[in-house]
């Protein structure tokens, strides 16, 4: 009898999905058990459905495939992997998160010119500004956008860009999907760029990529939209540079504590919205993670090499 | 001597560039002026460079060019325009709001999908909502969009839907750049749309176009945008199709009354996003508007055709 562990919380029409596909199967399911037996059911499952947390992994001598549902997974890039890639494979969601992504992105850059979430709050307080906002929007046709991040939402932004006529250049590693792959030429593009955008993973490579000489070297026109993650960033450098008016407007899809502390300077920054993680989601993305998972699970059984294998070598 | 007198309020260097453009004239600033000459001055001037008061229009006996600062003229068609129209011609701004206001549509419909709305009023009461928010979200990728009003705006927004790859139906009078042109072709596309677009202009033939009947033909799950006038819509059914959930959200730009009253019902409906005709503003559209102003002055001074005359007959 094969045992899943599935971490993620499902609808009970997910599930049926689930336990049709693998009859045999018996499944552990987190939400129905009390917190006390999650990790001892964990450990008896050869396959685990979620991001469990990276301390069980080497603790189960039953794992054999962690199926994530994300496409990040560096909190178990510090996992001994050589030795642990031997017994347990794992699998993420690389491409997943491409159409909402790539739209949360837009969506932001539009809402900063727009000043969309300045009217929200507006709304609030029934207060009209009328006219007067108008001379503060902008537009995002034909600026200049630089795209940290070439992976499948990076493009798929690109494409959303074309008719605006952007200019976009992209940051990345390889030349085969990046028109920049220095850390000089990123220096060299930052001041000039209207529209930064980072996507790019969380590795040891992009900690504090854009810390605060990079984010210095911004034009004080220019806004930032981070969907990548919050370690990319130098979180001070950023609340100082959008308090003095440096930077002129952020959103922040990630940051580096997330929940956030109620307390932290980030939720009251001016020109600074918070999205909360919410790039990329959406509401039918639970049922797709159940039917990719069930394509790996008829490869898994048949003994075929399973798809999407987290690289983490290079850590995307 | 010529007498322009100019009711836009403009910067200096806007200012200068009018003056260089007509040493000669004489300009009369609005924004200069106490309240008590706004009128004598109107009076005594040959063109007028914004939206005065239609009533004032006809005590002129100066008048000849009246230079709208829009693209919408409705508050003027009550005029008796076939006697005024041939001592008084009236320019509008056809055409010049369509990248802003396409870039505005498409805004307004990514922040009823990825309720960056709501996000940006969970940051008030630094309230982490986090994941929970993602099963609520939505792409436009693929949707269904009806857009009522085929003009500069309404194309720029299809184009900007190009990559989204939406299926479009377009409504307007006429075939050669609708795809729809009855009401009864109307009725029929409102069930299946997801994404409803309003831009058509306030004419006697649009106003009161989404009345109870139509609204009640959107689907639950569908969304609504309005850009356009505010007397296309029957507000009062708008606003309990959205508390009772018949319609999903909607962005209102426009509204009958603008400002909106502090009391009035929309401030608080549910989903539902007031932009306070924000739409179609930029930053650089008033030095556009001077722009496009001194290219018809030099006509208007040959002798020759003024361009982008009002047409009162089709009201747009």
């Amino acid at each position: 009898m094969m045992n899943i562990y599935v971490h993620t919380s499902f609808e009970e029409s997910e599930r049926n999905y689930l336990r049709e596909a693998a009859p045999d199967a018996h499944f552990h399911w987190r939400q129905d058990l009390p917190k006390a037996e999650h990790f001892q059911r964990f450990c008896e499952a050869e396959i685990c459905i979620g991001n469990i947390r990276p301390e069980w992994i080497p603790q189960s001598q039953q794992l054999r495939w962690l199926c994530l549902e994300s496409i990040g997974f560096d909190q178990y890039l510090s996992l001994d992997w050589p030795i642990l890639g031997k017994q347990v494979q794992m699998t993420h969601l690389k491409g997943f998160f491409a159409i909402a992504g790539a739209e949360s992105a837009l969506a932001n850059i539009l809402v900063l010119y727009r000043k969309i979430d300045h009217l929200a709050r507006l709304q609030i307080q029934h207060e009209w500004m009328g006219g007067r906002i108008r001379k503060e929007l902008e537009t995002l046709y034909q600026k200049r956008v630089l795209i940290l991040g070439p992976g499948a939402i990076g493009q798929r932004l690109k494409q959303l860009l074309v008719p605006f006529e952007c200019e976009v250049t992209m940051f990345g590693r390889r030349p085969s999907n990046a028109d920049i792959t220095t850390l000089d030429e990123l220096d060299a593009a930052l001041p000039t760029c209207e529209v930064l955008v980072n996507i790019l993973p969380g590795t040891p490579a992009t900690t504090g990529l854009l810390d605060r000489h990079r984010l210095g070297l911004l034009s004080s026109e220019a806004i930032f939209v981070n969907i990548g993650r919050g370690t990319a960033v130098d979180e001070s450098a950023l609340i100082e540079y959008l308090n003095n008016g440096h930077i002129k407007g952020c959103v922040a899809d990630v940051t580096i504590q997330e929940p956030l502390p109620a307390d932290h300077p980030a939720w009251d920054c001016p020109n600074l919205l918070l999205t909360q993680h919410s790039a990329g989601g959406d509401a039918g993305e639970r049922s797709r993670k159940v039917i990719r998972f069930v394509e790996n699970l008829e490869r898994y059984r048949s003994g075929n090499p399973l798809l999407n294998i987290a690289d983490v070598e290079k850590g995307y």
